[in-house]
């Protein structure tokens, strides 16, 4: 296990907390200092023992850091990447906790020039209903899978040290590119949230039929559940990892034209294919994701 | 209270075998009589006290009988009413369960002719995850709604005898037209079915990803729940309803249309309008379901 002498969280919030908090408990660093904007939320998290001291100063917070984990939101990355370059040492690892990844990828291009080599961007698939530091959990990653995409330039030490942290806290590591990351989570995740919002969106926009709200039943509040989600880290990802979204929106679009089609049709066989079909893939993947 | 001499449940499963039980157990019935094809699922509805005898001879089933209620999967409506018509009494009530209530007005009206007095269609609005009559529950409707859609010549007399006795298992009864139920599920119910069913498929038949299941999360099997329904149950709403499922499914290509153009421009204002409020609209109108 790689220990840390002084490692910095840059957005003490749910994911940056809960990395230090995991990091802490295995006793894999000496020294936690949080970078943020809001005294009350850096002071609680001090209480909570999630980080050891704070500072609103990126150059003192940065300053002799092993690894700075960025967890701000996609629209602050940039800036914040700005605001602590002149005070990285070649040797600090930089790594981040974003759901969009080229897009971390550009910024850091745009702040950098070269891509930095002890750059390491990364996505944890980990949440929970609460949010804010006060949610901090060190257990939040077991058992769940941390994407690390690295660039062309990234070095092999520096990625086996982000590995070797989210390993420390029982997550399972996989690496792919930037790319390939942005489609994946665009189909699986980005897409489902935006097609939530829509629906939603629509049954508000239709007061022809009055408040239908009420004659929803569980399987339209499970459906909808992610259009509970906040709404401005949404509109961040959707702007941040547009092309890909768009991608999958055109192919659910067609697929949707096509069940339009089917049902206006009444072609009882395809849609029984179709349903039938999908019940199975979702029966036997679903499944099997929980048993693991 | 209305009580009943005799009834008879024409298909039973879990809403059938409810309706039965649950009157039952407010000892408001003396003898339900089950019919069905499957001599096992009679037998243990029987050996389950949920019905008190059965038989496989329509005319045996409904003979005599207050009050009929029709739990049968909608593609075998026509057929059941077809069996039944030679054996009614004037003054026995026929009412059914089913998602879908134009298409049953329509059956009936095909096989009656003129559609009787007693005839009240009827959408008990409950579920659970097993089906089956071994899951059969008096308690299943209790703080439910059940949308009644009476046709012009359903008789008040009848309406409030199905009213009671719905009423009596504590359900909340309510009337529609059978189009405005019909338009209300198809939105609120059907269409996000088909939506889940329609997102699953779409990523199986998307390869070039992999196994893009392995990577969902939470958010993604709560919205996909309900692709694991019964295929054979949603063809036949999807038939039996298209009409209402068909507009439905065009408005919501429009809203599709409109989100895809707004992250392909990453119009972040737009972008950012729609998500707050449709989680504002989620989170007032579900949260106050769930206190009530």
């Amino acid at each position: 296990m790689t220990k840390f002498n002084k490692i910095t969280i840059v957005g003490v919030g749910l994911i940056g907390g809960s990395f230090a908090k995991g990091l802490k408990n295995a006793k894999l660093v000496k020294e936690v200092v949080g970078f943020g904007r809001s005294t009350e939320n850096l002071e609680k998290a001090v209480q909570l023992s999630v980080i050891d001291s704070y500072t609103h100063d990126m150059g003192e917070a940065v300053k002799g850091s092993d690894l700075v984990f960025l967890a701000v939101p996609l629209g602050a990355i940039t800036d914040s990447l700005h605001a602590m370059k002149p005070f990285l040492a070649e040797t600090t690892i930089v790594t981040d906790g974003s759901s969009s990844k080229s897009s971390v990828v550009l910024s850091a291009q745009e702040v950098f020039g070269d891509l930095p080599p002890n750059f390491v961007p990364g996505h944890p698939i980990a949440g929970k209903e609460q949010s804010g530091v006060t949610a901090a959990d060190g257990a939040l990653f077991v058992n769940h899978r941390v994407i690390l995409t690295p660039t062309k330039s990234t070095n092999e030490e520096a990625m086996q040290i982000v590995e070797s942290a989210w390993s420390s806290l029982g997550a399972n590591v996989e690496r792919m590119t930037p790319q390939k990351h942005d489609d994946i989570f665009a189909a699986t995740s980005h897409l489902p949230h935006l097609l939530a919002f829509g629906l939603v969106e629509m049954l508000n926009e239709h007061p022809e039929l009055g408040n239908v709200f009420q004659y929803t039943a569980g399987g339209f509040r499970d459906f909808t559940r992610i259009a509970s989600s906040d709404a401005e880290m949404w509109r961040d990802i959707a702007v941040y990892n547009s092309e890909a979204i768009t991608k999958w929106l055109q192919h659910y679009g067609v697929a949707i034209q096509t069940l339009t089609d089917l049902v206006a049709e009444k072609d009882a066989d395809a849609l029984y294919r179709v349903f039938s079909e999908a019940k199975q893939a979702r029966d036997e993947h679903i499944l099997q994701i929980q048993q693991n």
